[in-house]
């Protein structure tokens, strides 16, 4: 089997390009353009599998279901993207209890309530295979664009949103999609580029620097680290590790122009969560770690999701 | 286990209306609205998995992929619409070979490049359990707005297009989703109703009677029986039966007051397809056939995909 990443180029080389389609394959969520009026559409999906990314024996469906809508509202304000339209479908183990739909709908729309988004069709099966659950969200851009990956400059200053690491402890089923974060940033900053760490720094911010065309500099110290990642840190794996390369965290990675990362700091926050400041854009088309004033290469550490 | 039909039923009194839902669970498609135009856009999503909706170990998989699609377009041909854009999403087998994402992918990819619809992203992922594709295709009313399930109306005629019955026998693979017609359809006559026969006519038919407050009779002479129909029928079951019955036909049915209808019959083609008078849309609730003269109740007769 190829991997993910090598699969993905070549299916998005078999794609041909349609007039519609402002943003294809290769962003957080594609942009498509609707009616007379070419209005911006965002739409992204994730499939989500028992023994993958949830274990369905050990966590109350809730969150299960919960998680199934939280991954793509988090990919929706990763375009810089407010959120308006869902649609779940779902594969039922046969012989599943008759309450499951229901208590991982409830998950759901739980959380669409929350944002406001509309919960608008769906299709539900049975079959002798594990639960599956894939979600497609709908969006449209906050400001007179979306925010894509390509954008960063040399000499923007990289932040990220939260803290980062352990996301296994629990926060990979609990986190909070920034979609509040996404619209404080897109309403009072001109970002340049913008991701949501589902992968982990090392693997995502690369995305960044391959579709800008540039290189970063991350440092060590300036990472926040998650009281999780402190917690399950260990021998193999040190806290920063677990930070800068552990997947699931679904913050939000992103680069400001100088001035208006001075702004930020004067108070890093957005709706009311911590900022990071975590490093800056450089001319190249390296990762790099800045630690104990050593540079030395972020390499990407292929996440696995063991449960 | 609940039936298909009872949890759709629970799962949509969990949801919150909003205000950008024009539309919601219970038609082909959702409809919502987007930008400050309020342009609708046409949402809506199939699952399929290997041992119910295909036989992956005897299938050619780009039919497939190819089908995954269609079943998604010929549910936007069945709100009145075109369709625009597509996401996929993979849970592929460990161990399934390099080819098989490309095939596949190969499948979807001349389909929709055939009806102008851009591949606009999706998310690929591997485990332990059997291939899962899900489809969610976006779309927008051909005309002024989308043709819903509830607007028949009592004296409508009631119309198929194409010929019904035996999909097993490879139609349910090669199908051509009725986008075409659909436009023919819109364009050129005021349509009441229209729904695309995923479960048979004796199940989906229902679906526009309870929707629009209506019932209906069938004429069984005027049914058009496909040849797989009538090739497949045998002791158990006629050729009108599996005509009545039989699931994945993927034609559309469709109402026109009678004056509409009787233009249509002057040259009773969409696009070049075959259009059939099958009966007409009387007060009520009930949906009655006519045999011989006879007026029997045309119960549905749950579909069960057998490979």
């Amino acid at each position: 089997m190829l991997s993910e990443f090598e699969l993905i180029e070549r299916l998005r080389q078999q794609v041909k390009s349609q007039p519609a389609l402002r943003l294809g394959i290769g962003d957080d969520a594609a942009e498509v353009l609707f009616g007379k009026h070419q209005s911006p559409v965002l739409v992204t999906t994730d499939m989500l599998m028992d023994q993958v990314h949830f274990d369905l024996a050990s966590t109350d469906p809730k969150l299960i279901g919960r998680k199934s809508l939280a991954v793509n509202l988090s990919d929706i304000a990763a375009m810089g993207g407010e959120a308006i339209a869902v649609v779940i479908s779902y594969a039922f183990s046969q012989g599943a209890p008759a309450t499951l739909g229901e208590q991982l709908h409830a998950g759901i729309v739980e959380l669409a309530d929350q944002y406001g988004v509309a919960v608008a069709g769906g299709d539900t099966n049975s079959w002798k295979g594990p639960l599956v659950i894939s979600v497609t969200a709908l969006g449209q851009p906050i400001g007179s664009h979306s925010i894509e990956r390509s954008g960063a400059q040399e000499g923007d200053i990289i932040f990220v949103t939260g803290e980062l690491g352990g996301s296994l402890a629990g926060s990979h089923l609990t986190f909070e999609p920034r979609l509040r974060e996404a619209r404080a940033l897109v309403e009072n900053y001109d970002v340049h580029a913008l991701i949501d760490l589902s992968d982990g720094i090392s693997s995502d911010l690369q995305h960044i620097l391959r579709e800008s065309n540039v290189g970063a500099i991350v440092e060590a110290d300036l990472i926040p680290i998650s009281a999780a990642a402190r917690a399950s840190g260990g021998k193999e794996k040190s806290p920063l590790d677990h930070a800068l390369h552990d997947g699931e965290d679904f913050e939000l990675l992103f680069t400001l122009a100088s001035a208006e990362a001075s702004r930020l700091l004067a108070d890093p926050t957005l709706a009311g969560t911590p900022v990071s400041q975590i490093g800056s854009i450089t001319s190249g088309s390296e990762a790099w770690l800045k630690v104990q004033g050593e540079l030395v290469p972020l390499k990407r550490q292929g996440w696995e999701h063991s449960l």
